[in-house]
C-alpha cells in the first residue's frame, strides 16, 4: 500500500520538472561560476538565471539582493545574527514573538551569551502578534525585529506589513523568516516592506539543502561564512550549483502556479475540517481560523499521546507529525502551543497535518478512518480518558 | 575543440559513478531524515551510510565525528569561529600561518573585530611553516591553531604531524584546513593527531556544495547554524542529501584509488615539469620540490601578466588559473606567493596548473605550445621585458 503523505512540513517531494533540470545539471560539467576562464561562463549563467527566478518569486526589484543559502536554517542564521554583529556598536537589543521557529530561538539564544539582549512578545490565542507590542517592546538600542511570517506548527501568518511600518519608522531593520510561506502563499518583500526575509527552497518542491535571504539594498549584515567573494561578499563558498538550479526552476513553478496550487490545498484542508468532527470528538483546531496557511492543520486531541498517534498511523502507512521535523528530537512540549495557551497534555496530544501536491481527497477520508480507530484505541488505554469518566 | 581542463582546484567534474547515485537519489522520494515516521527512514539510513564512507576516508574512529556541512569554507568558518566562541573565556588568541585560505584568514579577520587576536606565523621559501614558530607563538591564552594540510596556491604540504605534537602538550586546539588535500592525498586523523580538520566533497569528484568538518571526540565548538538538532546538534538545517550522498560515493572511491590517482597526477606534473624550459625560459616553480601536491604546479613566469596569459590560454581552450577560483575576484596579487619572497610582478605572472583524472598527456604537450606561444606574444608586447634588454 503507498504511503499517504500528510507530512509535507517534513519534506516535500521534488517536482519532476526540478527533478528534470537538476538531472542536467549533473551531467552537465558546469565548472566553477567564479573560475576565469569559459569552463565556468556556463556555470555563472545558470547561477544569474536562478537568481533572477527567485528574486521573481519575493518580487525582490533585483537579482542582487538575494543570497543563496544552504537552505532555510542558514538564511535566519545569517539574517539574525549578521544584522546583530554588524550593529553592535548601535545596540544589543533584538524583539522577536514567543512562537519563532528554533532556527530563530536558537540563533537568539547563542546571541544572548555573547551578551545581546532578547525581548519576545506573546501572541494572542490564534498565536497572532499583535503589532502594538512590538513597537512597545522596541527600545533606543533595538537593532533587529524577527518575526515569522507563518508558523510552522499552526499556520498561523502574521501581520508583516503593519509591523514593517513600525520597524520602518523606528529605523530598526526587520527580519522576516518566511521559510514555510515562499512559494506556498504570496509573499511580495515590496509589499511588506520588509528588511530581510528568509526561505526554503523544499518548501515549493525544490531540493533541500538550499535556500535563499532576501536582502534589501542598503542593509548591512556581516557574513556567517567569510572566505571567498561569492554571492556579493554576504557569503563564501562556492555554490551549491545543482541545487541552486533546482531551486530557479521550482520557484519559476511555485510563480506560475500559486494560485491553482492554493486551492487545491484549501479544499483539502476544508473537507479535513468538515469530516474531523463525524469522526473525532474532543479535539482543539490550533491557529488563526482563516489568516493561516492553505496547506497546515493543527488539531490538539484530548487524552491521547501525539507520538503514539504517529506511529499508529505510521503502522498504517500515513505520515503525519506532532510539529516539525527540526524539532522532533527535541522531546520537550511545543512553544509554540504553550503560548497560545494549552495545557501540556493537549499540546502533546497534537497532530500536525500539512498537504501537498501530491494529496487528494482519497487521503482524507483514508487518514480520517484510520485517525478515529487509533484515537479509540489510545483512548481506550488511557487513564486521563477513564479518569475523565468517558470509559 | 575540447577544451583542456587544467584547473581542477575550480571545479572537478562528477565522477560516472556519483552521478549515476545522484540522479538515483533526485528519483527516489527520499522525505527527511529527522521525520518520526517511516517517510524518513530511508532518508536517515542513506545519511548514516555516507557519514561512514567518509569518516572512513580520513580513519575518523566514529562517523559521529563527521559533521557534514555546505563545503570546505563553512566547514574552515565553523572549525575556527566554532572553536573561538566556545572557548572564549579560557582566551581569545589563535596562531595561524601567512598563507592559509581566505577562508581562515577571513574568518580570523571577522573574529578580529570580535576583539580576537591572531599571530600569523611565517613560512620558507617552499611555504612550509616551522613548527618551532608555532610553539613559540602558543601563549597562556592561545585557544586554537589553525594551519591548513596543502595549500593551494603553491601546494606545498605542512608537517601537521609535528605541530599537532605540539599543540597537543600545549593543550590548545588544533584545526587543519584541508580542503585541498583529503581524498586527493592520504590524510589520516588518527596519524595526524588533529582535533579538527576540513574537507570538501568536490576535491575528490564529489558534488559543490558539500562538505565536512571532522571534529575529534570531545572537542567542543559552538554551532555556526543554530535551530534543528540536526547534525548531533553541532549544525542545524534540514541535510542536502542528494549532495551527501554523492559525497559518501565519491569518498569510497577516493580511498579505493588512491594511489592509482596519485601516481597517474604525478606522472602529469613530471611530465609538465621536465619539458617546460623547452617551452619557456625565465620562471620560477613555487612550492616544495617533493612535499607538495602531486597534481598542482604553480610557476611564476616572468614579464608576463598571469591574467593576460589565462585569457589567451582560455581562447586555445585550455582552461588554466592564476590562483584560486575563490580569490579570483580580489583583484590582489597573491598572499601566498608574496609570503615565499615572491617579488609583486613575478606574483603577477603566476599560472596554477591542476590536473585531474580527466587529463591526458596530450594535453599538457597541447599546453605547453599554447604556453609558449602565449608567452612569446605576451613578452614582445611587454614593456618589462623589452627594458631587461631581451628584445
Amino acid at each position: 500500500m503507498d504511503i499517504v503523505n500528510l507530512d509535507h512540513l517534513s519534506a516535500n517531494p521534488l517536482l519532476p520538472e526540478v527533478q528534470e533540470v537538476m538531472i542536467n545539471a549533473i551531467r552537465t560539467d558546469f565548472g566553477n561560476p567564479s573560475s576565469q576562464h569559459k569552463l565556468g561562463d556556463k556555470a555563472s549563467e545558470a547561477l544569474d538565471k536562478a537568481r533572477e527566478s527567485v528574486a521573481r518569486l519575493v518580487n525582490s526589484g533585483s537579482p542582487k539582493e538575494v543570497v543563496f543559502t544552504s537552505g532555510g536554517t542558514e538564511s535566519v542564521n545569517l539574517a539574525v545574527k549578521g544584522v546583530a554583529w554588524a550593529k553592535a556598536e548601535k545596540g544589543k537589543h533584538i524583539v522577536t514573538s514567543n512562537i519563532e521557529h528554533n532556527a530563530v530561538l536558537r540563533s537568539l539564544r547563542r546571541l544572548k551569551m555573547m551578551d545581546y539582549k532578547v525581548s519576545s512578545v506573546p501572541v494572542d490565542i490564534h498565536g497572532r502578534v499583535n503589532p502594538g507590542d512590538v513597537a512597545k517592546a522596541i527600545k533606543e538600542d533595538t537593532v533587529l525585529v524577527s518575526i515569522m511570517h507563518s508558523n510552522n506548527e499552526i499556520g498561523t501568518i502574521q501581520p508583516i506589513e503593519e509591523i514593517a511600518k513600525i520597524t520602518r519608522e523606528k529605523n530598526v531593520v526587520f527580519h522576516v523568516d518566511a521559510v514555510d510561506s515562499v512559494g506556498l502563499v504570496p509573499v511580495d518583500v515590496e509589499k511588506l516592506g520588509v528588511d530581510l526575509l528568509s526561505f526554503a527552497s523544499n518548501t515549493f518542491y525544490g531540493p533541500t539543502g538550499v535556500g535563499g535571504l532576501y536582502v534589501r539594498r542598503g542593509t548591512h549584515i556581516w557574513p556567517l561564512l567569510d572566505g571567498g567573494v561569492q554571492e556579493n561578499n554576504r557569503r563564501a563558498g562556492t555554490e551549491n550549483l545543482i541545487g541552486i538550479i533546482g531551486m530557479g526552476v521550482a520557484a519559476e513553478l511555485a510563480a506560475r502556479d500559486m494560485n491553482s496550487r492554493m486551492s487545491k490545498m484549501k479544499k483539502l484542508k476544508d473537507l479535513l475540517l468538515r469530516e474531523l468532527p463525524n469522526h473525532i470528538d474532543e479535539y482543539i483546531l490550533n491557529g488563526h481560523p482563516e489568516l493561516s496557511l492553505p496547506n497546515l492543520v493543527s488539531v490538539s486531541i484530548k487524552y491521547i499521546e501525539g507520538e503514539s498517534l504517529v506511529l499508529m498511523l505510521d503502522d498504517e502507512n500515513i505520515a503525519v507529525s506532532t510539529r516539525s521535523a527540526c524539532a522532533a528530537g527535541a522531546l520537550q512540549a511545543s512553544h509554540v502551543l504553550l503560548s497560545i495557551g494549552r495545557e501540556f497534555a493537549d499540546a502533546q496530544g497534537t497532530l500536525v497535518i500539512t498537504f501537498g501536491l501530491d494529496n487528494s481527497e482519497a487521503d482524507v477520508s483514508r487518514f480520517l478512518k484510520a485517525l478515529q480507530d487509533a484515537v479509540k484505541t489510545l483512548r481506550e488505554i488511557s487513564p486521563l480518558y477513564a479518569k475523565a469518566a468517558h470509559a
